[in-house]
């Protein structure tokens, strides 16, 4: 047992788009990741992902009942996408994002992509 | 989906040692607890446990090897208890956390006593 420091470990990166392993409990991972521009849409067949954001601002755009939507998440935010959904992330500028997500899940979800990463390293 | 603000579900109780779903995802719950003073020493048989200080300073007290231990965890830290590891929490002054763990997690693990609670209730 160890107790981990978000910010020392954020600190300990920079490249964006890019889950780092920070803990895992249950068959999920604890995860960190640098997010700013836009991602692809994706969605998890099997999976719910929570992200919590720990600085800058998360903009989750998602479809529902096929129109589009957005949400907005500050830092002490959390949203949980439900598996199935589509979903897209986006950031104006650099957000630092916690995600909680079973081991499984792959970030690009349903797509392969050149943003597609395929394994992921502990930080 | 929608975005749950941190800060505004712990306003909305002062009960401590009694907590609150605030989220769930894939069989898990995102809990809120407020926590002071020193709680039961307990373990879970089945469930991982992540105590992600929100504000305050939390002390986990477990036992490993048959030596007790104490980890202090400060507000954007956390730590996770594996299952089957003997565990305490206590704190000086009131602390926030939220946790995540498994549906199935009864707050005083294999222990029942007054501090068990049963049913949770959302905020």
């Amino acid at each position: 047992m160890k107790v981990i420091n978000l910010s020392e470990k954020f600190a300990k990166f920079s490249d964006q788009w890019s889950p780092k392993i920070a803990g895992e409990l249950n068959d999920s991972y604890v995860k960190l990741v640098k997010l700013s521009g836009e991602f692809v849409w994706h969605h998890h067949d099997n999976e719910d992902e929570l992200f919590l954001v720990v600085s800058g601002t998360l903009h989750m755009h998602f479809r529902e009942n096929g129109a589009e939507r957005e949400l907005t998440i500050r830092p002490g935010e959390f949203v949980v996408v439900p598996r199935g959904v589509e979903h897209k992330p986006a950031a104006d500028s650099e957000v630092q994002v916690l995600l909680l997500e079973p081991k499984s899940t792959l970030n690009t979800g349903n797509v392969r992509s050149e943003r597609t990463r395929e394994k992921l390293d502990w930080i």
